[in-house]
């Protein structure tokens, strides 16, 4: 657990935050009421707008400007595509199971809870002072349970300390030897779990009634937006780069889900799929205009000698020294980057980390996360990798569909190769119902193979190929069947498979993060420390304005409606307290949901038709006329203006409001 | 089949538009490269714009305009939940299965199929001719198999007839009947099919490592909604009424999805949940406002009468003499009617169908569905119920939640009842271990109950009560453990279970209903019948503004960048089509995206920054400077003014388009 501090520095609290999300009702467990199921949330009213504005700024800043070709694609998947994109057989994690009470684990996080547990033991046994700072209660039981203070020989510590380092690098035989050497046994039953299996994470559904059709809940959105690749590049009139992009649910079955809204088993992703002609160094367009942004990166070489000191550096230096691999990939680093900061992401808790080649998939180029920094630790929340062109090269494969581009040449080039003829009249009778499958087999023969085999046909006038599934799989063609020859050819258009820059987000995590990031309590100002507020650029706030009468007075409701009207034609979103409560509590219920300003409506508003308007972060307020009042709204709410401006330009008002420290 | 017309009342002719559809990637089917998955579609740019666009709608007319809290709940569903709801029970249809040949059938669209067959079979005999306007292969593949002339009597006509009409009444048992009875082959194979068994069309899916969790995908939005009522109640402090929404995907594994985008296994809905007290009539404070909406009602009397004549009537008229059972429901009919008004729907092929009273639940107070007149017939595209308290009722009983409001009461009331006190320190004792078990029977007698128990102490000086699983179910209470009296209480607050009216949108119906009711041919102009149109209005259209240059020059470039910039910068959404094609070519691709309005860069342009306006369903065009042009565009696309007005206001242009019907 990482030590982390609020918005304004204060130490961070997240069993209060948590405890004031769910009460504001950002998230709750999804079916409570049935005892719930672990990872899976609802977002009540508050982050499900707050949802809803950051997918609508990701379709602003991202799909609109770079017009890309937005698809929904399903989320049910047909087993066949999973199987060919490698997850039936790749996407797994290592459980194991307790062959007592039938528990199952994910390996990793069992050897990480014991030997963090016997760590904190030995600690205790030293007589050092351990910070106790866990908010899962369930958690809580089962390491106290667990918990001894049994001191440990110093090398043993060492070991522990360097298993756990690199506990994310470990397969299951090796989670299995772990278990075995240091006699790890569930504090549940006090046995040894059974070896540990591999445990794919997809959601299996079948489809369709007979249930012949295997099916799963895709555990991404890429592959549907692959597989409409052609058809997206014809949309596109043949042009390349262009990239699609999917916002949709994916699954994923997690073991264990732990770490609260971080590792949940149904979320939202927002991928993009960048499509780039290999050659020419994947150059971007529209790098010059991010080249200066700077990023904070955490490069590979840097965690190979085991440190995590980050440099901030331009990504135009970056791309050209070489740390990042390539434009259009340094491109949309930069984009990402800006995308984090414009909706409120705390720029000093954000880092853009580098896969290790262990790490990445073996096809791709380069990869980075971005990272940010929360309670729970660094926590990926956009992937950036160069995937090549494995998937569409591995789906064209598969289904025979021509998954490229085809490109006219400026000048029509000649290609000297190695071509075959086969006499087909002879060729059929003589092979019969072989013909077809030895034909295909000529036909994928390789140019240096072809070279080879011109000179066997020269030198003894027949030649031998391997043929699967026909005879003893070696087919003798003599040549009276078969001409190979040097011969030039014209090429007037080139065909390749592009390679892919994707970025993908996962929406949930990024909302969770800006929540931890934005957050922060009275108590910083010398106020209530139990009034939290959460501090939300007004491009993302889940609504822009709170709308307060001074009380349940009949003669506020009708500059309420107004008000409400007004903000609405503006296309600000605003919202209603005229409960009974006292002002300064209304102001605190909303502080909460991070609402940036408030309006209030007194007795003053009923005679000149002035109003006051709040800031929420200074509880600063200024007084104007209906009109002034609009326009200041719309330049804040629209990024124009900041509060400072308003504060100068506006007279202040020290009225009616107390901000009295209740909730 | 339905012969329909389009917008410009030709006739309809559905494979060309969905060719059409296809072809500018509307939608297209899913994992087609892999063969498809029946059911399945992805939606490409266009089609995915239109949705967004629907959408976006969607949220501003219902969840913004009524301060609806909008929830975002999972689709992963525990079997639990579902079985409470009806659904693990009853949510299936009825299939059969050839003995033969293993195929899987729809029973009520078998029967349908065979019977049509015949009919059709009959017509020919009769040499009546028979419309061929079959648009999917494969259906037309079996059909033409499977028909064959042969005369019926005129009696067995009617009978099949009949047996049409009423397709959607009959249960499984009844279906098996039919087929027996008629002597029904499945065409493939010559042989009857097994008799009709329950297919549930929820796709399942284990939840979890262990697969012991069964669960679902939801079927439906609102269960998640349902769940969430108490905290919502909670986050709209206790007041009443109030609605949750929540958008998202469902899923239905339809046994044989046909019908295109209509019958599909994955589709998007958005379902709002009003809550409202069941008392004083189900009144809607802003009923008033609508009251005056005109809607076309086809009620339940004229359809049990055999009939479908239909009544244009205020919705104010309707709620009043008893058409539609209360105000909230009309109102929210009045609103729905709106909705799909400003999207773009005919409102010709609109139409507010009563359901009869079996077809609806047992527990609906009343329900109207909103059909579309489409190709193939009425479609129900939002349904709108009054599903009384059943649902929160269900849960609360299965779970103990309070799914209550609890409501303070004005003035206290008096409620006079039978109290029951017992002696706690006897009690226990005497029955020992299955004390609590008894006391929680005694606490559970209702009223009535009550009374005579109470007399039945006073004459025998005990009372025997049923109490499940206590010794032979039997347990007798002397009158030393026992007091029962009729007594005054005083009580302040009142509670109730809310009723709900539910409008629930299907928005991928919505989607295909509006794509064949804003379509049309140039044809209808005297120009070319194979240029398709599709007049979205500009709230919706997936893009806005095409911008055209003359040609791909390169002083045509910075003016395109500039007036992206200036559309963007108004919220205008707009695409650039610089391709090499013609201008007619270009603005035909885009009257077939749907495009409203473009924007012309010529030579002229360059010179004096003058650029000329078109309109896609008139295809005039209209020229002036940017700031003007600009300021006409933001009229038409925020729906302040139409084409009409631009052409009164701004000079007529004739100039470089040619509009050639070329494609």
């Amino acid at each position: 657990i990482m030590a982390t501090t609020t918005l304004k520095g204060q130490p961070f609290d997240r069993p209060v935050l948590d405890s004031m999300l769910r009460r504001r009702m950002f998230y709750t467990p999804s079916f409570e009421v049935y005892g719930g199921v672990a990872g899976l949330y609802d977002y009540g009213p508050p982050g499900c707008a707050l949802q809803t504005n950051v997918v609508d700024l990701f379709r602003k800043h991202f799909v609109l400007e770079e017009d890309m070709l937005e698809v929904d694609c399903t989320a049910l998947t047909p087993a066949e595509v999973l199987k060919t994109s490698g997850h039936v057989d790749k996407f797994a994690d290592w459980m194991c199971k307790d062959p007592k009470n039938g528990d199952i684990m994910r390996a990793d996080h069992f050897v990480e809870e014991i030997l963090e547990s016997r760590l904190k033991g030995d600690k205790e046994a030293r007589g050092v002072k351990v910070e106790e700072k866990e908010d899962d209660p369930k958690k809580k039981k089962k390491k106290v349970k667990a918990t001894e203070a049994v001191k440990l020989d110093d090398a043993v510590v060492q070991e522990y300390e360097e298993i756990l380092a690199r506990i994310d690098n470990y397969n299951g035989e090796e989670l299995g030897q772990l278990i075995k050497k240091y006699e790890m046994k569930n504090p549940a039953t006090g046995v040894e779990p059974l070896p540990p299996v591999e445990f794919n994470l997809m959601f299996n559904t079948p489809i369709g009634p007979s249930g012949n059709l295997a099916g799963y809940l895709r555990p991404e959105t890429a592959q549907g937006q692959f597989l409409n690749f052609a058809k997206l590049l014809d949309f596109n009139q043949q042009q390349m780069p262009f990239a699609s992009a999917c916002i949709g649910k994916s699954y994923r079955n997690e073991i264990s889900p732990r770490s609260g809204l971080l590792r949940v088993r149904e979320f939202l992703m927002a991928e993009i799929e960048h499509y780039v002609d290999p050659h020419g160094g994947k150059k971007h367009h529209r790098f010059e205009e991010v080249k200066d942004v700077e990023l904070v990166l955490l490069n590979r070489h840097t965690q190979l000698a085991g440190q995590t000191h980050v440099k901030k550096v331009a990504i135009g230096k970056a791309v050209a020294d070489g740390t990042v691999d390539n434009e259009t990939l340094g491109y949309f680093l930069a984009r990402i980057h800006l995308f984090l900061e414009k909706i409120g992401i705390d720029q000093t808790k954000l880092r853009f980390r580098q896969h290790m080649a262990n790490e990445m998939a073996h096809y791709a180029a380069d990869c980075w996360d971005a990272e940010l920094q929360t309670s729970y630790g660094w926590i990926e929340c956009v992937g950036c990798a160069d995937r090549s062109a494995y998937d569409l090269t591995v789906h064209a494969k598969k289904t025979g569909a021509p998954l490229v581009v085809r490109e006219r040449l400026a000048e029509p080039i000649t290609v000297e190769e190695w071509q075959i003829d086969l006499d087909k009249k002879k060729f059929g009778p003589h092979f019969k119902k072989d013909g077809k499958t030895v034909e295909a087999a000529v036909e994928a023969l390789p140019q240096e193979k072809r070279e080879a085999l011109a000179q066997d046909l020269k030198l003894e006038g027949k030649i031998t190929i391997d043929v699967e599934g026909v005879g003893n799989g070696k087919v003798e063609i003599s040549k009276d069947l078969i001409v190979i020859e040097r011969r030039k050819r014209v090429e007037n258009t080139r065909e390749f498979t592009p390679n892919v820059i994707e970025p993908s987000f996962g929406i949930g995590r990024i909302i969770y993060c800006l929540m931890e990031h934005t957050y922060w309590t009275r108590g910083s100002d010398g106020g209530d420390e139990a009034r939290g507020v959460l501090s939300f650029p007004p491009i993302v706030a889940p609504s822009k304005v709170l709308l307060v009468p001074l009380s349940t007075h009949e003669s506020f409701k009708p500059l309420l409606r107004h008000m409400s009207l007004k903000l609405r034609s503006l296309g600000v979103s605003s919202r209603v307290d005229d409960s009974s409560a006292s002002i300064g509590k209304r102001y605190s219920r909303n502080d909460e949901l991070g609402t940036p300003l408030g309006i209030t409506i007194d007795f003053q508003s009923v005679q000149d038709k002035t109003y006051t308007l709040r800031d929420r972060d200074s509880t600063k307020q200024v007084r104007a006329d209906e009109e002034t009042i609009l326009t200041a709204i719309k330049s804040l709410v629209e990024g124009e203006k900041v509060w400072a401006d308003i504060e100068k330009e506006l007279p202040t008002f020290e009225g009616q409001e107390v901000e009295v420290p209740v909730r």
